[in-house]
């Protein structure tokens, strides 16, 4: 059986080194090309760690696209629409784009939350891949858009820390080691990017669906992950809310509805989102967490993937979790 | 001048450890006595890190009482009425209580918030020092109360991280450093028993004040610290609002109100709170920065001291921040 | 093609998690049984991070040796033994120890570092399973020992910090967050207990060597993971001791010889060692990074289990590092 | 008593930074400016954390010499040198430089390490403050020195880690939070520019002192801080060797004899270096923790002017320990 041919535009950045990392034990691909503008002609273990002694791959600075099956977009926001300015497209050519520029589904892409929208991505030419914070956060609310159990009015709050990892390769300020270290910070209160297309998704489940979902989100002290802590009002007592959780992912093997309290790194190194659901008054707490460049970024690329060619959902993404 | 002297009951803990780190430098004070009666016979040094060469005290296993001025308990919660039970209480001692035994100001203990009760504690024979999470929360809320204007119905919703020293120096499971390290998780959410303090306070200063503190606890993977995030609807402008705060807080040396968005780091090794606001739609931000072990405990012990013996508030606690 | 049955001793630990973390995904083994005397009835994931939604593993209070092909003893130094005399092993068991209690190459052992004793496993029915320290130490001096070219007299200095990991899943005061975030401190330094089986490894490749290895154990404020830094006198140049590395490690696929100089995460959550080798002066300065968990010990056991078996050694081991 | 007056030029980096944290409590001083090119006009708390509410200093674009008493020189490397070929300096004006430009003691400026050249700091008109890594592995050997017991041929091995901020505000690929947490490397092995002052003191102490220190400069995953570790063959024993270093540091109250092993944190947010002798068999083991930007810059900087006021070594520099 050929395996199929892969590409990477935007190579030398974080979400395209886990991709890379997944991508180089993936028993049904093959990497064609790799296209960073900045590292073209040097090794990919120059800028990926943990890599060496395990691929000889150098960055390219040609991306032959009719060479290939599927691409991966791993540019910055903003580039993947100026990329098809640029370019044009195979007619057979696949596309996963890991920026927010279509995340809209403008353009024919299908948004690539599988929890979601699994049939739309399998039978998708192109998808949008979610944004972190934005698939944690819906992950808490699915099941209960999908029954139009969210409250018509009233706040849906979220609180949602971020690993470092989540601002890119580029050193900044706030990414110094010096001041990030034991450090917590809010950013974008309320405003986040990421809140449109939470609330596209959840008012296709649920139509009608309007209210605010008060979003803040804090810089965490550590590298990956991210962890969401959601409040709403709900009539659902406990076991009717936990039970419409379970029976909603019963089938989604990359959502996991735990019984007992979640951390964290139960997450991270995995492409799983684990969640844990408590009533307490007339509040449902659902916590949510996931790794920001797996289930956030790169392993949810390759579910898509996967579920675009006819895969196994999980091919490739059976990962030892790092645990601590 | 004589100086005032200290004895400290529970002198093995966190809490007792940061007193001594403070006291040493305070120049009104001597101590004493510091009973421990796991540590009696050992150096103060041999427990608490940082003091090698500033102090040779002794851990005593005797507490005379007759002997000195002021008596900070420092014991777990339950110990201080237990302590109280087993020893007689000469006429003229004033008392901190550390733990949380007393913060319902029964006995005639004062609540020692200074920001709320100043003239009171200035007046007290006996203060009950506020918990951590509770400063920090009532330090965001103040202002507003103080003016009758937290919100009659509605939610105020508090998500909270603390440092791993606010678990105290008994090692855990979740303060298993191979556990907490880049680790987020959850505890006691909507039941922490902070949230009775604060009710009191904030129906105190707003008579009928009655409306649910949605608090999610959030244990944080650093050591000191706490970091309070507040949200819930106001009808005041951003502009009214920072006033209010500022207003308030004038003359409080240890609240302060930033321009600019917090970061936890810089409250750390200072008895300051650090907070900030920001209104977005109908909501108030707030958010606030502390460290745990000070403002949220023995640096607010000192405080209370200073300002029951009629000293300077910020004698003493004029300290270096770590700032990284 | 039937699988290896695997049973495991003393499931609660870290290197029986890890190893589950590990046989999980392993093609060739399915798991018989995982024993826990202080956890039997509790399901695997109650104590073991990561492994929600993957496996429905029972800790057992049972361990039927009848009922598999290979046994791992994960329990704590000393109880090996004690295991071997209160059971009786059936012919055909094969056994891999990951304590150090047959690391000395007693009773029929055969020491289980791959690189240096690969044909030796391969035949072997018992393998005791080296030490996190002693591997990454021996690593780096493996390819001098078997030239010969270790100084006959003279110093070996090392310096190895390692992660919290390294001292197990009970709490103490050296793995308390609060200690131990942001620190740095020495233990056991010239004694460590490893120094015996790193002795005899080199000995046996140098008959006659005796140098002492002024060895200082470093704890790290990291959770996974072992540095080690070696320094000594050779007669090689750069260029022929790189050589000498590379020749050595040739055909070893978790012994990586880096270019550039290493950096411990390039390890974490992989199986490899990642070695580094300069010179200055007359020093040769060797590098090496390792996961404790992995290479430095249930990675390992693994791969000694691959070669017992005649697999390929990476088989189950091909891991997504970390990275971050 | 009118108060000195202090000017600081490099007002923006972390050295001046920890200087404005603790000139701010100097009841000696007051800061008559703080120069910045790039930040002039804005408050000096918008840079450094941990001072809102404590200053409203503004940072300069002049630096007027003639007003001032004592100037810090706070650029980076090289900047110093080129500051006095553009500004002619007053008589009676005292210089501190942290920078390594007068480190050779040229231009008349004596090498400011209090416990080698006390009488020598005292007197000056110049002082060049020592680098961080160069104080703790100084400080680790100055007792041999002084006693002419350093070997005369032979080895001194020094591994050292240091925090985050030695490498200063700005941010690039080694001070990524994401690439440094839970990270370890070595830089610089061998060739480290801090050798060069550790031999000048050396060997003004001890004359003929030409040994190799093999220093291998490691980065920790922690932001203030520096752990030398340092090994070298003795005669003395235990005992006689805790007796040289005990009574060589018993005038000085910021070098601290531990008799147990030290541990970074005893030392953070200190100017204390704690220092903890041990001999195994013919190896001497001397470990050392202090503040890199306190004991190891800008505190030690202090402890200078002091000196050279004739104040209280110690004062300004009573500091609370963060102690976690």
């Amino acid at each position: 059986m050929t395996k199929t041919k892969i590409g990477i535009i935007g190579g030398a950045g974080y979400t395209a080194g886990e991709l890379l990392r997944l991508l180089i034990n993936h028993p049904e691909v093959e990497i064609a090309f790799v296209h960073s503008t900045s590292n073209a002609g040097e090794p990919v273990t120059s800028v990926h760690g943990g890599l060496l002694g395990e691929t000889d791959l150098i960055f390219s600075d040609t991306h032959p696209l009719e060479d290939i099956d599927l691409l991966f977009l791993c540019s910055a926001h903003g580039h993947s629409r100026k990329f098809w300015e640029e370019n044009s497209r195979p007619d057979g050519l696949k596309v996963i784009d890991l920026a927010q520029d279509f995340r809209d589904e403008s353009e024919g892409y299908v948004y690539g939350l599988p929890e979601a929208n699994f049939s739309r991505i399998r039978g998708a030419r192109s998808v949008a891949n979610p944004g972190c914070f934005a698939t944690a956060i819906q992950l808490s609310l699915l099941p209960l858009a999908a029954a139009g159990l969210l409250p018509e009015k009233g706040d849906i709050n979220v609180t949602a820390l971020t690993g470092s990892t989540g601002a890119g390769v580029k050193p900044g300020s706030t990414t110094h080691f010096s001041w990030r270290n034991d450090n917590i910070s809010v950013y974008k209160p309320f405003t986040h990017q990421h809140l449109k297309e939470i609330a596209m998704t959840l008012s296709q489940l649920q139509p009608g669906f309007s209210s605010e979902i008060n979003f803040v989100p804090v810089r965490g002290d550590f590298a990956r992950g991210i962890f969401a802590i959601v409040t709403l009002d709900s009539a659902l007592d406990e076991e009717e809310a936990v039970k419409l959780y379970k029976d909603y992912y019963a089938s989604a093997p990359f959502a996991v509805v735990s019984d007992s309290p979640v951390d964290l790194k139960q997450a991270v190194n995995t492409n799983k989102a684990v969640i844990h659901v408590e009533k307490h008054g007339r509040k449902l707490l659902v916590t949510c967490a996931e790794d920001n460049l797996l289930k956030g970024a790169s392993g949810q690329a390759v579910q898509n993937m996967n579920i675009m060619l006819g895969l196994d959902q999980r091919e490739g993404l059976r990962l030892k979790p790092s645990a601590f």
